[in-house]
């Protein structure tokens, strides 16, 4: 037994969040290491039974009366605040439906008119040069569609970009591809210093770390729901709009869901009160319902406990990497410090696309993002230490 | 037994389609008979067991690499290409995904776009006056978002408000509460001949009788999959460009999955060929592989005959209800030209919110639409005419 393994049953030993590990699908005929729930989360236990159920009972025998019956209709912001305390957040500002590009496109449209209806001059959009794409290809409609120019900027130099002409930022919390963790606070305060709104995309990092939306005064916020909060496939994505500004916000996608009276089939539209405003059509109610149950997995879970054991998992692995991969075969594109690292570790080496189908085929799933990258994600309710422990011994066999 | 109980069962004994009855959920504890197909489907019998292997095994077990290996990456086109004979398109022109508000949006802005190409002049949409809601609304941030004016007008003066200065119409097929069905052929035509792009909305036609997209050269449409189709609530909707028109569609939701190279990672967006250029996020997966274990129950089946059943179905109430019901008691807004009617029969009576509530009581369930509308959907996939005579029975009774 090497050092590293007695290490990893160690703290495997001392995680108090270990035992969630079995509220989780993950022993299935693979047997494998799972570093891919940045990609898609795992199964949580309950919901085959839960979809079971809204297939079979509530779809199937009850049918139309299960808009109201089974609470079908209210699924959007019911589900959202279930998600808010991960978010840091109050209940009454999240509502869950669409992807997150339909969501990035309300919520930067409606930064751009909150703050062009204080200053019609704002005109310009800022958003995070390393994106992930979809959300500056959005952001470039945004623009178009809004009359505004549209500008990449590296979110570290954000701030020296914001000026008069800034009307809204659209920013990642933590970078798809690195790993790298952006200061959230100070960001979000240098956007609200200049005047503007800062949208976050928090893809990366809801479930995995704390946000704090509230506290630190976030504009509006948009995430999914596959990644660390585990609701499947494809799960709806959810917006988020502060109290104080949902008088104001202004969709560009003012389906019948966010109407006022939505049963009174009115040919003129008034806006809903509240998170609501944010929905659009009508909800896909087997996704959501499946998200509904796979967030029971947070019942008597912080966000602390979770950032606490996410930083300890990559910690580890960086240091099984250091001690197992050769000098110099793999270069980390993740920030060491804590305060910069989100929950995962991008591993750059040149032939990553081959090595990532060698360590699939040994049961160590990561993935590897074009054109150099090995990706791994720590999800801490259900990767524990040993798991860390083989997927870097099994690295540095197929690097060797 | 009565005469029209005696007619009832000859009609159920010559009805080809009988059999597909089997297909489907009905005889549950409820035992109704389900008038409401054209807001909630039924659930066919396929849809449970292949959601649950979705979830257990192509979530649970395989995981990520269900995205190649279970076909989940191309489903939204796969399952286009299901639904394309059923509104008369060749294959490689529909893409599931995203509701049908967000789908009017596309289309919508899509067509101006194309409009507009042709002749920046063109700056007015015409919107049915009459539609459901929700298109209304989207028409008008199409129309704020395009720089368009928005002109509300009925369907069939929409020939007479047609001129140089429009760019796109917005018609449904059928009208969501009266259950007229409009003359697409024809409205078409004249949309076409004013040098302006014709968007048809069909959640209340495809699946109940023939469309012909192609046929008579409609430009886009949307649809829901929730009514006629039987996807399950808030199933993905889809969206139809035209063939030729696909390399200039220019959607105002450029989202990564639309891109030519969706994991290439590129900053640039680059719109995809084809159909795939209407997609935008990360597809529902739950929901859209239920749609398409729900799309099963068409093999075998012609639009025709839908159609002819459908007819006879809603000939037969009329006719059940004109004997049952008392003279003047309710008066009837769908047409009685078939050449004018869909799969609904309306029927307006002042106190049709309680006797809505009495008849599903009493187990026909159909819907009320505000303020005094009793509305009766015929799906001929499951609904016979026994069914129906006794649903104009029951209607009597309860409005005696």
């Amino acid at each position: 037994m090497s050092e590293l393994t007695v290490k990893a049953e160690k703290l495997d030993a001392g995680d108090e969040l270990a035992a969630k590990r079995t509220e989780f699908v993950l022993d299935g005929p693979e047997g494998a290491v799972y570093l891919d729930g940045n990609s898609l989360g795992a199964l949580p236990v309950a919901v085959p039974g839960r979809v079971a159920d809204v297939v079979g009972r509530q779809w199937g025998e009850m049918r139309i009366r299960s808009w109201t019956e089974s609470g079908w209709w209210t699924a959007p912001e019911r589900i959202g605040d279930r998600i808010a305390p991960l978010v840091g957040a109050a209940a009454g500002q999240i509502v869950v439906g669409d992807s997150t590009s339909v969501n990035v496109f309300k919520a930067l449209v409606g930064a751009v008119r909150l703050a062009q209806e204080n200053d019609p001059g704002r005109d310009e959009i800022l958003v995070d040069a390393t994106t992930f794409p979809t959300d500056g290809y959005i952001a470039g409609s945004a623009a178009r569609m809004t009359g505004c120019a549209l500008r990449p900027v590296e979110p570290s130099e954000a701030p020296g970009a914001l000026g008069e002409r800034t009307a809204a930022v659209l920013l990642n919390h933590v970078d798809y591809r690195t790993g790298r963790l952006h200061d959230l606070p100070s960001l979000t305060a240098a956007v609200h210093a200049a005047g503007a709104y800062a949208v976050w995309d928090l893809c990366h990092s809801a479930g995995a770390l704390p946000v704090g939306l509230d506290e630190h005064g976030v504009d509006l916020a948009v995430g999914c729901t596959y990644k660390y909060l585990n609701g499947g496939p494809g799960s709806p994505a959810y917006l988020y709009v502060r109290a104080d500004l949902q008088d104001r916000f202004d969709s560009p996608l003012p389906g019948w869901n966010s109407h006022a009276e939505p049963f009174g089939m009115r040919s003129d539209y008034t806006p809903a009160e509240g998170a609501v405003r944010g929905r659009v059509g009508t909800p896909d109610i087997l996704s959501m319902l499946a998200l509904e149950a796979a967030l029971e997995v947070w019942d008597g879970v912080t966000v602390e406990a979770v950032r606490a054991k996410s930083l300890a998992l990559t910690d580890f692995f960086l240091e099984c990497v250091g001690e197992y991969v050769p000098e110099g075969r793999v270069e980390c594109l993740t920030p060491l410090p804590h305060e910069e690292r989100g929950s995962q570790v991008a591993l750059r080496c040149a032939d990553a696309g081959p090595v990532m189908q060698r360590l699939i085929g040994r049961g160590v799933v990561g993935d590897f993002r074009h054109p150099d990258v090995l990706r791994f994600g720590f999800t801490p309710l259900y990767v524990g230490f040993a798991d860390v422990e083989r997927a870097a011994r099994v690295l540095a066999e197929e690097l060797g």
